[in-house]
This record gives C-alpha cells, sequence and structure tokens, in this order.
C-alpha cells in the first residue's frame, strides 16, 4: 500500500496574509512508532480561525487543522498495533487520535496533564519543514507521531460528527471531568457556540437537573434546546432577575462551563453560584484585561474557578464514548457545514469568517 | 451530677467599646440530643479577635471562644453516646467538637459542606439570650447542640494543643483536603501565623517535597523551620529571584496555601505556580478590593483557586489524627500564651491585641 502513496495534496499556510497554496508534498518513510493516516474529513476549530486571521500568531509555514478523522494507512516500524483501550488496530480502521503526542513518562504525563508534558507536539500547530512534515488535517495523509493516544471508532458515527471528537467533544468532556459529578446539578453554559452546544448536550446527558445556555447571538441560543438545553439567557439580560425565574431561586448555579472567553461572562456569572460552586474556564485562551475577583466571596461561599486548556487521554476516551452513545441524540451533524473539499480550502475559511457558523467542515478523502 | 452545677461563670461580650462582663448564667435544663461540656481551655482565634476590635460585627451579647478542649460533664435525653468514629462517649471523657452544628440532611451537607447548611449553629457566635445560652468557650460550661460532629480524644494530648484542633487544625485539614495529595509537591504557605504553622506542619507530614512559608513578619518566619518549613521567604523579596534560588526551577509551587488574606499574597503567587498547580484560599474572610488574575493564564497553566471557610466533618477527623499522631514533633504548644483564666479575659484579649502572639490562651477549668 506504501508504494501508491507518493505525495499528500497538502494546504499549505503561510501568514495571514497570503492564501493557502496547495502543494504535493512527499509522504517520507515512515520513523520508529509512527502511523501513516489518510485524512477523511477536518473541521476548521475556532483557533484555525484565529491563526487564519491573524488573532494568533503561530510557526509557519504551516498545515492547518487538528481536527480531524481518517482511517490507518500504513504503520511504521514497531507502531504498537493497539488503541488506548488495547483493542487491535489494522490498516483501514477508522481512528481518532488526540491533538498532540508528548512524553507519557514526563512528570506532567504522570500527574494526567500529558497535553502540557515535556516533548509536546501539537498537530496543525507544527512548522512544517522537510523533517517535520504532514501534521495537519488540511492534507490528503497526516502522520501520528509515537504516544499520540488513538481509538479506534465506530463505522455508525456520521463523517462529520466523527471530526469533531478529538477537539471540541474532547476538550468539553475535560471541562466536565474538571467540573465533577453533575447529576442533579445545574449547570450554566456560557457561550452558545460548539463547545456550548456540546456542553450542554454532555451536561444534560449526565444527568445536570437544569442546564442554562448564555450567549449574546438569539440565532445560537434559539438551537440550545435542541442539544439539552432546558433554559436559554440572552447575555444582555439581567442575570440574577432571569436566572431566579427560571430556577427559583437565588444563586441557583452549581457549575459554570465557561467557554465564551468573555470578561463579563467569567466574572458576572460567578455571582450567581450556589455555595460550593464550581467555575471551570476553558474559553479564555487570548490576552484580556484581567478578571475581577471578590476573594471573600470566594473563601466564604467555597468557590472554585479552574482553568483548563485541552485535555487528557481519559478525556478523550470520555469523548468517543459519548459520541458513540449520543451521536444520534443531539443534532450535531447540523451544526457542520459540509460544502467544500480540499481544493477549496481559501473560500472555507472566507466562508467560516463571514458566515461563522458553529463549524466548516473541509471533505478531503471522503 | 447535674444537681451540683447549677450556674457557669461566663465572660459576655457587648460591643468594642466595653469590657468583658463576668455572670454566673444559669445552666438550662438540656434538651433532646444536648451534650453539657465543662470547659478546660479556650484559645483566642483571630476571629475572636475581629469581633474584640469591631473589624467585624457579631449580634450580641455574646459568648466568644470556639477553640476549645472540654470534657463531658452531662448528656440530655436521646443523646447519642457515641462519636463521630463510632466510639462510645461517657461523663469524664475528654472531647472535641466542630464550631458548628447544622442539619445532617440538608443539601448541603449531603455534599459535604455542612460548615454551610440549613439550621446552622456556630459556638462563640449566637446571640445570647435566655433560650439561646452557653454557646461560647469563655465559659465553665457550653451546652452542645444535637448533630454537632465530636470526637474523644487522648489524654496524651498536652492542654493547649488539644485547644486548637476544632478550628486552627481542622480549617488546615480542610485546605489540605481540597488542595489534594501533597507527596512529592512544592507547597507555598502564605502567612506565617498559627494557621501557617499547621499548615507546614501538615504538608511536610504527607510528604511535600517543600514547605516554602511566606510572611512580612521576620519573627515568625524564623519560627516555621521548627514546623517544618524547608524554605522561607520574607515578603518583601523578588518571588521569583528568591524561588529560583531556592528551588531552582521557574514556576515551582505545585499547591498555594493562602493563609494571610493579603491581596498581593493572592495575587502574586499565582505567577509561580506550575501548570496544573492549585492554590487554596482560605484566609480572606474580610472585604477588601477585588482580585485581578489572568483567564488566559488561568486556562492555559491550568490553574485552579478554590475558596474555603471553616470544614466539614472529614477535616474535623483528620485534624484529630494529626494532632494525636504528631502533637510532639512539633513545638505547637509554644505558641499558645498561657497566662490568663477566665477572671483575666479582659487582660487575655488586651493583650493578644497589643502583642500579637500567634495565640493567647484562657485556661477555664484545667
Amino acid at each position: 500500500m506504501l508504494n501508491e502513496m507518493k505525495t499528500s495534496t497538502t494546504a499549505v499556510f503561510y501568514d495571514p496574509t497570503k492564501p493557502f497554496e496547495l502543494k504535493d508534498l512527499p509522504i517520507p518513510n515512515l520513523q520508529t512508532g509512527e502511523l501513516l493516516v489518510r485524512v477523511e474529513y477536518t473541521t476548521l476549530c475556532r483557533s484555525d480561525l484565529y491563526t487564519y486571521s491573524g488573532q494568533r500568531k503561530e510557526k509557519s509555514p504551516t498545515i492547518l487543522g487538528h481536527e480531524i478523522v481518517g482511517r490507518i494507512a500504513a504503520f511504521g516500524p514497531e507502531t504498537i498495533e493497539k488503541d488506548l483501550n488495547g483493542a487491535a488496530i489494522a490498516v483501514g480502521d477508522r481512528i481518532s487520535w488526540a491533538i498532540y503526542a508528548s512524553n507519557p513518562h514526563a512528570e506532567l504525563s504522570k500527574r494526567g496533564i500529558p497535553q502540557k508534558a515535556d516533548g509536546l507536539y501539537k498537530y496543525g500547530h507544527e512548522q512544517l519543514n522537510e523533517h517535520n512534515t504532514l501534521h495537519g488535517g488540511l492534507s490528503e495523509y497526516i502522520i501520528l507521531k509515537p504516544h499520540t493516544p488513538l481509538l479506534k471508532i465506530s463505522e455508525n458515527i456520521p463523517l462529520k460528527i466523527a471530526a469533531i471528537i478529538n477537539c471540541a467533544v474532547a476538550t468539553v468532556a475535560g471541562g466536565i471531568r474538571v467540573a465533577g459529578p453533575l447529576q442533579g446539578k445545574n449547570v450554566l453554559v456560557t457561550g452558545a457556540g460548539m463547545l456550548g452546544m456540546i456542553a450542554c448536550a454532555m451536561s444534560r446527558s449526565q444527568g445536570a437537573a437544569a442546564v442554562v445556555a448564555l450567549d449574546s447571538n438569539p440565532e445560537r441560543l434559539a438551537v440550545a434546546p435542541s442539544f439539552g438545553a432546558t433554559h436559554t439567557i440572552p447575555a444582555d439580560s439581567d442575570l440574577n432577575a432571569a436566572l431566579y425565574s427560571l430556577l427559583g431561586n437565588v444563586k441557583p448555579i452549581d457549575v459554570i462551563l465557561e467557554l465564551s472567553g468573555a470578561a463579563s461572562a467569567m466574572e458576572n456569572t460567578l455571582e450567581h453560584m450556589a455555595i460550593g460552586g464550581t467555575a471551570v474556564w476553558l474559553g479564555a485562551t487570548f490576552p484580556q484585561r484581567k478578571m475581577e475577583i471578590d476573594a471573600e466571596k470566594m473563601v466564604r461561599n467555597l468557590y472554585s474557578i479552574k482553568g483548563l486548556h485541552n485535555y487528557n487521554e481519559q478525556d478523550f476516551i470520555a469523548a468517543v464514548q459519548f459520541i458513540e452513545q449520543h451521536h444520534s441524540d443531539f443534532p450535531f451533524e447540523t451544526m457542520i457545514h459540509d460544502q467544500f473539499n480540499l481544493h477549496q480550502v481559501n473560500e472555507a475559511f472566507a466562508y467560516a469568517m463571514e458566515a461563522n457558523p458553529f463549524r466548516v467542515g473541509v471533505r478531503v478523502n471522503a
């Protein structure tokens, strides 16, 4: 099979002022522990758009795209032919994999934070050069490094939904792990984007009593109930009054899943947490003014604020399980606009920036 | 035995402008589930001093003192004659008990936060009136309400040390529970007062690799190594340089136990936490300016801030166990100035305010 594959058509990103260039990059011989994957579908994550628009600076040239699904095309020498769950994997298997590889023996890996550990390699974020190639999802093939957490996934999961598992779904799974058990709790989801919808769906699936979605965009809020939100509140509301009228209680929120990154959302929502409440901050991945936090309220109300970036293996496994079990319970497929292929990557990004749908999908080999 | 006890000499607090008045309060008949305790020793907690000095306003008149050790004097009707560990208890037994009683069936109790649950009754904090009497430690006798977590304690524990278990030690035990396992971690203790010293001792006993004490008072810092601090840093130091020179690493702190309540301590120390670090805020129990927190750093570094006030039953049990096992390993006894009796309560408070020792003790019936 390797003989057939000499090159991989790849969309190369240089900088925000230049269009992507499609190049046929050579597929190098696989090194020890590596795996070649034939990419089927890649969705454009918000962070891809930040890089595209120049809001965030990445090393370049690079291959963007890290929300990916594909099939195993070839194993490198000594590559372990098992997934994270210990299941055998073979050429042709459909897989999802974490957005990173790192040293599993590093201190942070042992502490459950492999996404920040030594030797970190992030798909769709590395500089492209002759020693370091085929690392992003906007390419026919991608090379997975040793110690990349990967899982075989069911053929039943629709293609578009399979693509979002390894970033959007896994990140939310991490936030929910960090929040603690949600059974019977009132959850406030701030930011009703892709991750917000997944957060609503996962919270409800875990038995949350109420799931309140908060956003400034009425169209997104209108969709939230189909993802399990029990209530929606426009961001410009009097939050106290709105929560009281919906939930019949002052300070009714047990858990905040903060996905907007908006300072006002982080600051204002804390006021509405019940004693012992936990706010998980996931959205604030860009520089902004400092949050103003009342320390006495943190102490007397036993509040916790927990920051989380990316996710660990446990979260990735939870994400796959959630999608395997619930992909047809919520209209995830409607969130991904499927109208571009790899040759239309410039149009795909332009559309994502302009129309701002939940996600834009790029069909690669599918 | 009850026949002998008609009245209890009690130091009554009215307001910061008036001296305590010693009164012989009648000992009422015990109600269902109550317990009468003969107080032996009470230490003056920082919060007693806040009320005494007017920094904090409590309902008055009141009986201050909640850091207490005593012996069971009598059981009320149907009072359960077992402690939290299920051990039988009898008149004459030496006991420690939580600073509160609350409804164990309340939602917050079920969530592990009985110290904030419905029906909360706090020793040394209630208004004194004819229906509500003998609730503070500055009295010969105290009445324990039903559902007060209590534990029989060893006769081997020195009197002064036994007194600090149920507030200072248990609060720190709560902070350490909330911080998570300390084995091999670098712990920063901000505020080298009574709780700071206990935090150093407990952290070292739990296997912390380094315990760094930070305070503006050089005399207190000088004592910290005898309580297990491996390093001390004056609060006006360049913290980054000091930590680097002591621990040979940038951002070396895994856990912050914040006991000072100082805004600068809460804000500045966060900058020195390793990825995945946890700051437990316990000291900020008074109004002050808001903390300025960098949300992006919280997210990208996976930082947690956890507020905690008081403690739960698990923490109280841990506090008693710690003192039973380690009371002679650290010079706790030297922290409590033992020169006052109940009749000298005005002098005891004046001395506490003026000389500011770690703790001032009041010998009651001992």
